[in-house]
């Protein structure tokens, strides 16, 4: 009986070529959305060639601006994230920094990150309503009573620690002074003031969260829901590599980890250098 | 017997605090190495950011330039990797983006992306003989052919597709020109040129490769070794979520993936505009 | 500033205990779910063991012999799945075993493993009809037809390979044997009858395969909608093991792994020795 | 430009089968090591199948039965160990239940769980020794007190909560009792006496652990060291699903998770039913 081919003739026979858009390889030559790679290569920011990648084309200055603060914006959040913590329990076992990185990524669960792509979800079953001829307050209610009569928290609100999350003002602020911010953003900042009215007292606020504006600019700016969500997890891993490092550098291996017990002991706060203001 | 408390009386114990110098996390504040993150926000690169969570400082110019152009250059390489595959693969079961990205990771092994570390280990051992009086050549001479004694490859030359790779040779470029280039690169220049008379003809050269070129220069930074390996990793996800996504738009799931069947259908190669050059 | 804690001092409060109930530690004792694992050791079957831990009790006889029976019958599928390939593909990077197991689980995506679970949600809707009252007959149409009126497949049906899946028949027919089948089974098998008038001819049926009998016999005994799609995974961890060892084994480093291209070359066709039968 | 081919003609050409001796699969018929998968069903335990699967034969009567004991020892360590605590950590994010399984897998690294490859080459360093002619006492103490003189930990020995090991215990017992034991447990045992000697006092010995009794055994019956680990893995694997899915079960999403928190409020004590005995 040996050797003989296993599997299916059937799907043997499908040697058809597929396609990519993506990047066109030859030897000695590497062009990625037919711009040749080392031509990118001190010409453009990380973020624009991140952008030409995901969108085909590379972005107008005010676009590249935004791209580059949403990827500044969830660069680290502590030790208590619990995609950090994964990584560093994987680190802490003596495996290499790539299982580390796997493991923290696979730790933006629905809960941590997933309310980027839910919030662009909910914006647009918003701006379905719109543009049908439903007046943005009107709309804005119809999708946030909607959600919480339904039990669920409103994705791109609300933050377990930050009461007002400064990374999501500078985000909505900046998108403003870029004249990037259209019809998504508008409907996010006034289900903010329908669900402040809804659920909780001024002093109480439920302000939108960084997941918040990142899904309402990416709306905007055209980028389809799961780069909202990617652009979470390229953002992220440089912090993932940050803590799995630190963990093996400063600490003994097998440790029980509890996040509650983390104390911070780098640089005292600082403002940035004079040429970068 | 129920309820009690489970585990190690004496690990316990060990609630004492354990640090991190990366980030402070209070309500409303997050301080980056110390820097507020809303005012990094518009102010500085990805690429500085990274450099900043990684290294603990915000890069001068030209490290700044260089480590863009370094995550530039490994942006993507075609759908040909295993990483890439794996990406694919994965993707095609119909399983979430994070998973795609995760195992990708998980395929930057041993001879892929594992170079970097490799030479930068190699270069340290060449430069301990170089620092204790031994000349350039005679260190690049021991360590070339102790390798190849070994029956090893020599980590950060050789290209299983490219002769002369685009990428190291636009790294070494900028190097020199930003003057960032050290004993590294000079290191690896001359294991070139040991390397090219030990094994081949001129017809067959053995150059350097991308990893060598990224290897050379973050040992001339003064990156550790893992921050080298890091920056490949870094580089490489938003490679990985392309094709994951790509895959899941244009093909249909479950099916047999053979990577020699690619066909490039993207745009036809362009030149920057203008104001890029 | 420094050092001071990080992290939200409300959280920071939560000291408090959490609940497991699955395994008891304390030194030079283990109890899984009560028993001594010492004492499970040599007295239980990996299959019994299994069953103890997700559903709290040793199985019965019957149980413990369907169980190990679906356990069995998923454990490898050749090289075709693309779980296995991304295995084969990271494991010819370079990277550790358990990269390659890792990777190969994020490969078990909705349309690949993913019809046990989805599988027995589609059970229980029907058989709250029947509960309701409706007959067997009219509750399968109901939601083989609604299923179908989505565009969607019906989960448990049809192999892109299988035209009678050998594993399904015979999941199926040691559950009637050992008495074990009840109306999960049942409803499936109506099920399968509904769909052969619906879609097909006679010549072209689309079968109950290996997921849908795993689905039905798990309903059946009582197993949660997740331990379901467990099962599965479990099994197929020892496979993705035996080709992530074959490909390093017997195949060069960074191959380009064609899936249409494997030949088998094992043992040919043998049965059991005569003590197993 | 196109669509043209992209990649390299060269690697183009290699359109070569290759070959696999694990699965032939063709319709309606899977063989697993040249026997039916349905004829397996119902006659070979899951550790049998297993293996079978990485062995290519099916195991004799006591070595079917170690193989067991050794994938029922290791099935749960309770809630301590990291690997464990990243499956929990990423189930509390809300992502599914194979991306908990597969961060988990990534856990186990050099010092969790990944003894057993490791004592199996310190086995053979000084079995080799023996078969020159060293006596078994002088090669014990060769590896021994070469390994502490290099300041590492003898892998296989001791453990961070128990004092006697209760898994290795009953392992070497049946071992013994099922005549599977060889060269490999009886260099283990001197050099549990040599290190005993090397190190401590008797009040504080550093036993046999579960790692070193797999490695020996698995050294004993002629698996390769891969496998040992690989034994590992897929015992760990159903313990990692019933954490994570008890997290998702019993605990608020987002959880901070402190391992040192968790109290046990499972069944008490009990003893197999007499059948089991």
């Amino acid at each position: 009986m040996r050797p003989r081919p296993t599997g299916n003739p059937a799907t043997s026979k499908s040697d058809e070529a597929w396609r990519t858009s993506i990047t066109h390889i030859e030897p000695n030559r590497i062009l990625v959305r037919g711009y040749a790679l080392d031509e990118l290569m001190g010409r453009v920011s990380f973020g624009d060639a991140i952008y030409l990648l995901l969108q085909g084309e590379l972005p107008p200055p005010a676009i590249s601006r935004i791209i580059t603060a949403i990827l500044v914006s969830s660069v680290d959040h502590g030790a208590m994230p619990p995609s950090t913590l994964v990584a560093r329990n994987v680190a802490t076992t003596g495996a290499p920094l790539r299982a580390a990185v796997a493991a923290g990524v696979l730790g933006f669960g629905a809960y941590h990150g997933g309310d980027v792509e839910a919030c662009m979800e909910v914006l647009d079953q918003g701006l379905d309503l719109v543009r049908a001829g439903t007046p943005y307050t009107e709309a804005a209610e119809t999708v946030v009573h909607g959600t919480l009569a339904e039990g669920k928290r409103v994705p791109g609100f609300g933050h377990r620690l930050h009461t007002r999350d400064p990374r999501a003002n500078k985000l909505l602020q900046m998108s403003y002074e870029l004249d990037v911010e259209g019809e998504h953003v508008r409907l996010l900042r006034v289900m903010e003031r329908v669900l402040g009215k809804a659920k909780r007292t001024e002093a109480d606020p439920i302000p939108i969260n960084v997941d918040g504006a990142i899904a309402a600019i990416c709306g905007d700016i055209g980028m389809d829901h799961e780069f909202g969500a990617a652009l979470f997890i390229i953002s992220r891993v440089p912090g993932l590599i940050a803590h799995a490092h630190e963990e093996r550098l400063r600490e003994r291996p097998m440790r029980q980890i509890d996040p509650k017990d983390a104390v911070y002991d780098g640089p005292g706060e600082r403002r940035l250098p004079e040429g970068r203001k």
